[in-house]
């Protein structure tokens, strides 16, 4: 917006121990003050000479938990934590899930000094044997 | 980005009347120039020694229009309005809604002065009786 | 935030040959170094005297390629290219396309000079015939 202002870098966010993304994406993103996390699921942590992500398990609180975890790397990654971020979008596969879901967020997040995010929950599809995604976007400073 | 600049607060934007979050979210936040409102639903204010949120009505007409007011408390309670809103993401339930959808929007933003938010449109599932969900970005200044 | 900075203008983007939204929104928002494209699919470019939006054609290929065509005549008319890019938005309709649209992916972001964009992909409903949507946030700068 002015000439005088540097240029900000755009640097890609990659935790380590985070499985490569499917495509050319990054799981998160820096630009100025603004982090980008991309959606992430309840994969476990890549271990080297495996063949591909295994996610946390069968049910909602491991997945959910991971996919937290998950967010929370690339967020800790990028020089942020969970009191930068303004905003969690959640997608759930089933409306059922939405109370657990709840308890395991107020479980999760108790001991937030600021704001709570905010959140949106919608009930999508994902690929078979996910419960959950989890995007964020964090601003810095 | 700089020692120089006094660390952005982050807060949490609560509308009079507005039914308590049932996780620890927020409806909106601001830090710095952007507000973020979590997703909207059709419910009505809450009443003291009501049990829970009611929903506005059975029909997308009502729930959109009271969505919208839900919103609009949440930017006004955060020092915005629709004016400063860049972008307004709306989940509805069934296809066949988009064409009613629009006649609502387009009489509802009728009065506005700048341009329009861009918006996204996804089907998607929400909770029973849920007919709409829209979440908002605004970026202030 | 400061009175001595100016109000920052919000303008709508709107690239030469896009259909006109059918609501009132816009397909691009700039508003500072914020930059969101609303939600772009495969609509091919409008044509005077035509009635309607023309989808690219029935296959995910096509529909992909003009999508991301759309998004990036937004981003342009913006001001801004793909390396401004922080985060895209992608809704399918089908799991089963998830596979083919990385192979697509890979090959449009190819050359790509700066960290890609953040992603997340859900499945959700579109209109009839539609096959995926996507939006953008950029930060430019």
């Amino acid at each position: 917006m002015s000439d005088k202002t540097p240029k900000a870098l755009k640097t890609a966010v990659t935790p380590v121990g985070h499985t490569t993304p499917p495509a050319k994406f990054s799981h998160g993103v820096r630009k100025g003050n603004i982090l980008q996390v991309a959606g992430q699921v309840g994969f476990l942590p890549a271990e080297p000479g495996q063949d591909g992500p295994v996610v946390a398990g069968p049910a909602l609180r491991e997945q959910t938990l991971q996919t937290l975890a998950n967010v929370r790397s690339v967020l800790e990654a990028g020089g942020a934590s969970w009191e930068d971020v303004v905003m969690l979008r959640v997608y759930l596969t089933d409306t059922e899930h939405f109370a657990e879901l709840n308890e395991i967020w107020n479980d999760y997040f108790a001991d937030l000094k600021e704001a709570p995010a905010a959140r949106t929950t919608v009930y999508v599809g994902l690929p078979k044997g996910l419960l959950i995604e989890i995007d964020a976007l964090a601003v810095l400073g």
